[in-house]
């Protein structure tokens, strides 16, 4: 087999088989098929897309190259979500709460975040002691304990990945929903749930940035899912504007308990809500709705998740002392005029956030657990000039982000349709 | 400038500036934009192409790579001529001194054959003696003298086109019209003729296959020494079948001969005529056509021949005894059926000649300058069983040959409607 032939093959839309999907991937991750002729091929894939059968292939090779987490050590039925990534979203935070305290199980390995997104990780770090390295016998304990655990990735699982990946970030090849698909399902079918929900962002503040585009990627990965025995759903939903109010980690913490406590913003409530739903449905139970609000009322997610944070060793008296980590100061950020909130940048508000300090640039730098933004609005409200609509929690300097901040908000006379924050379902194609 | 940024833009079809051009090459050949990137770049550039201001961007940053050659020590005008390659072509040992003779100049820099296609050099060097490494003085000095000599590349000429060519050849971004194109004209810029003719062949033994794709690259050629000052036209001419009858070094000089003294196969002499025609045309010859005539007819083409390869340090004994190297044997190949031809495969016998030891499978290969074939039929021609229809001219073995021509060679009841040697002329486009 010559790999020439088989890049050719691709650019000429021709369908790869499973042997060559092998031998590609395999000599890839082995060193034997240089990074030129990989960026080639992943540049024909671009345009040329990959089929139903290449794209479990690719999966499956990508799952072959590492590790995988056997789940079986916890009892029961394993749930998991996963979202696409956007800005403000601590959905994580909430959902598994709730889902364990309805008596289901999430072992959930979540990431750091890089850029304008944050990551679950690192937003639990701001509770000063929370263990995001449990080995993986006090993993699958905790979780057969509580129902709930999130931890960082600790086995090398799918390395392919993180060379294709890093290769596709230098050579315009990322955004292929074929290779999308392959990347985040091959991590999570290593992952080992049994049943899985996925929140596909779409909007300014997503990678995908039409209702076609995402629907095309979440029919995508739930195929793969159900290819390889799992059940898996997906939902679209909206990333115009930030999820919820908080943009930063304490920040987004401290949002996701007002959320447990039925007290969150509408968007985000009605998002962790909806998720959990589906969730629940895949695990069986019955009328999930009402046991959400159940566990709700009555606190038990609530203290699912200060019951998760002791376990992993975090301070819960910082949370119930309001004592998680503070700025040196909050800034007013004002409406130059008054007007409907049309539009809500997400990518720049988390480019913002970063910008304060909340977020990283490069892989290696260190964030800051108390800055942030706090939006006062939500796309479709009414302002009047000179409300307060941003908080900016700041440690050093806010004058670039009020300078960013006018260009992030847009104020006009004419009422903006609001868009639904869950555009649509994606369920297992019939074929 | 982030390389990534342009390898997107290119993808999403948003052309490139010159200075993006100019960045791209020029560090590409410095080593700091490395293979991976410039790959995925070449087949972005496969997909959505180069219009005319990037392809002229890309000529002009290949020349600027290397060197130039500088003919204005020859006195007048300085021909050119360049054929996209086939099987069979000996076109310019037939040209050069046609041209010659009637008292231009063709100062001509050729190449070494490679696979299924033969080059001029090694054909010229079947004349023992004869110097293909000139030094750049006596080049002119020659040219000055007899109005042709034929050499090996000496300077460094457009060096981005040896390291583009070989990452192309091995990421199947070969076939990109506009990547052909500059990788020709700037070969033939650098070379530094006034004015070209461009032979761009089509068909099966050819890298152009259709007639529009051979059209689209000749424009594009044409168009391109047209930006750069240089009068340029191109023929469109089959490549179906072999070029004449002789595939080997010493038979296709034997041919050569023959066809400057007018007793050439009909199809070779009719092409090698018309390019003749358009380069005089080109230097302001009137009547061309009766001058061409004129110089076989008086022999003076065939002595220029004559002249330079003894100009050149080559025995011409060994052309007028007919002592040219000869094989060990010649094994009649006969027709299995009675019929027309209706399909030689040119590719085929270009690699049947190879396998002879007439070409090099590879660049360090030494060929066998005695051996090839000897076509004698042409697609069209009726044949009864048993007809000699080709000369094994061999060494060793020649049974996978015979093997091989089975398969090279289609006979049927129904007469094939016969292509034209020369399809059409492409011109400057008006605009």
């Amino acid at each position: 087999m010559r790999v020439v032939d088989l890049i050719e093959k691709k650019r000429d839309g021709v369908k790869l088989s499973s042997g060559e999907i092998n031998y590609l991937i395999e000599n890839y991750v082995s060193g034997n098929i240089p990074d030129y002729q990989m960026s080639a091929l992943l540049m024909a894939i671009f345009f040329k897309g990959l089929d139903k059968d290449e794209t479990n292939a690719l999966v499956k090779e990508m799952l072959n190259s590492g590790d995988t987490v056997d789940l079986s050590k916890i009892d029961g039925i394993k749930l998991d979500k996963h979202s696409t990534g956007g800005v403000g979203d601590k959905t994580s935070l909430v959902i598994g709460p709730i889902i364990a305290s309805c008596g289901l199980k999430l072992a959930k390995m979540s990431g750091r975040g890089l850029g304008h997104t944050g990551g679950t990780i690192d937003k639990l770090e701001s509770i000063a002691g929370f263990n995001v390295s449990l080995s993986e016998d006090d993993f699958f304990k905790q979780v057969n304990d509580i129902g709930i655990a999130i931890v960082g990735q600790s086995k090398n699982l799918v390395p392919a990945d993180k060379l294709l990946y890093a290769l596709r970030d230098v050579t315009g090849t990322v955004p292929s929903i074929p290779l999308i698909a392959g990347s985040i399902m091959s991590k999570k079918l290593a992952s080992g749930a049994d049943k899985i929900v996925l929140d596909v962002k779409v909007g300014s503040g997503a990678f995908m940035k039409s209702v076609d585009e995402a629907t095309e990627l979440a029919q995508t990965m739930v195929d793969i899912g159900s290819s390889f025995g799992k059940e898996v759903v997906a939902l679209i939903t909206n990333m115009d504007e930030p999820l919820g109010s908080a943009i930063g980690n304490a920040l987004e913490v401290e949002e996701a308990l007002e959320t447990l406590l039925g007290k969150g913003p509408d968007d985000f409530t009605k998002l962790c809500f909806r998720i959990s739903e589906e969730l629940l449905t895949l695990a069986g139970v019955v009328n999930p709705k009402d046991k959400i609000k159940e566990v709700i009322e009555n606190k038990s997610a609530y203290n699912k998740f200060l019951e998760m944070i002791e376990a992993q060793g975090g301070n819960i008296n910082l949370i119930l002392n309001d004592e998680l980590p503070k700025p040196n100061g909050i800034k007013e950020y004002k409406a130059k005029s008054s007007g409907y909130i049309i539009k809500i940048d997400a990518e720049e508000v988390g480019k913002a956030a970063m910008l304060l300090g909340a977020g990283r640039a490069n892989k290696d730098d260190s964030i800051d657990m108390s800055v942030g933004l706090k939006m006062k609005c939500k796309v479709g409200d009414f302002v009047n000039l000179g409300d307060e609509i941003v908080e900016i929690h700041y440690n050093n300097s806010y004058d670039e982000v009020i300078k960013n901040l006018d260009e992030i908000i847009t104020i006009s006379s004419e009422k903006p349709q609001k868009l639904p924050i869950i555009h649509k379902k994606i369920e297992k194609s019939s074929n």
